[in-house]
């Protein structure tokens, strides 16, 4: 298998930690999105939505969108699990991956915020206001979520990462970058102090990356 | 189980539709956004990212994000199944959907055109620009997936309905409603015109509901 990967994308670096849980050693291409890599012929026509991740199989088939990616190496790869056993825990585990794969991260991502510069000429003042914005919003709800069931454990759900923290730790790194101050979420900061004793996750950072500059 | 649900909220439609297709009856609160329902704090504690839809089940405790909530009832309620039997399968419809549950709807969703207003005194054209945008993105390259994989059928995967054609139904009228032809995207429009045709995804139209205005 080949990973289309970019060291700085969030939503590959989700990837990477499963991959690194799992164990799983695959190939990697670089696609340097600041470049605007993804927008050459040759990965769009592996991937036509010109975003990274995106995993080649075998056979050249592509998947993408990395919460379809990971479940599919949850499904071939199945130790150890990334989603827990009762189909409750598993909608809890998805609804915390989906609350930072659907409600932050893409109205955060890169091409939002060069289309407000464009559009309504947004200066960096302006668009890192807006960064912030939306992970202040959907940190503070995530982590009345996470704060408020019994569910919760060393990691998101119980003591062994899942899924979960595999967006989490992303999305953190994120909110670290635009300088937002995690006391204000003492349960996600703490989820993922523990994340970042676990060497699949600490491996998978960005700074740790070949393509890293 | 109680359906936390807004006619109009295209996220919340994807799970009507997938009630239907499995044939589970439901109760349902109905919480008006544009009214801004979704801030109450009765509904908060349900619900702190105060989005719908959101699933109470029996025992009180609330799934939230209509992915998860679909996967729940894919797991609880097998029959006609939404995903298809094979990994690589269940990734491509998985990938489909988030194209258009993370890089369409979140950034078309009414509380970021409200925040486009408030930031960038975006008016109701250039509202609308925005809204088109997105779409049109994501649907070109939704179009080349689609149209360049035998897989595809008389529904997004195969002849008979998956979770993907639950996303892509809501997305359709989200379109529809922007006024952008379907015509650029023909695979899209035959899909959902065969969509059309089952009553488990017009019953759940928005002008359908109890609560449409």
């Amino acid at each position: 298998m080949k990973l289309y990967d970019y060291f700085r994308s969030s939503a590959a670096y989700r990837v990477r930690i499963a991959l690194n849980l799992k164990g799983i050693a695959v190939s990697r291409a670089h696609v340097h999105l600041v470049r605007g890599m993804q927008h050459d012929a040759d990965y769009r026509a592996r991937n036509p939505h010109g975003l990274v991740p995106a995993l080649e199989l075998d056979d050249g088939r592509v998947i993408t969108q990395s919460l379809a990616i990971i479940e599919y190496l949850d499904e071939t790869h199945p130790a150890p699990p990334l989603l827990p056993a009762t189909p409750e825990d598993r909608a809890r585990v998805r609804g915390i991956a989906l609350a930072i794969a659907a409600d932050i991260h893409p109205i955060d991502n890169l091409r939002v915020l060069q289309h407000l510069e464009a559009t309504f000429a947004a200066d960096a003042a302006a668009r890192a206001t807006w960064y912030a914005h939306w992970i202040a919003l959907g940190f503070d709800a995530l982590e009345r979520d996470l704060a408020g069931d019994a569910r919760t454990g060393r990691f998101c759900h119980g003591d062994a990462p899942t899924l979960a923290d595999c967006f989490v730790v992303p999305q953190v790194a994120n909110a670290h970058r635009a300088r937002l101050d995690m006391a204000r979420w003492p349960t996600l900061a703490r989820i993922d102090a523990a994340c970042q004793t676990v060497p699949a996750f600490t491996d998978a950072a960005p700074a740790r990356q070949p393509d890293a500059e």
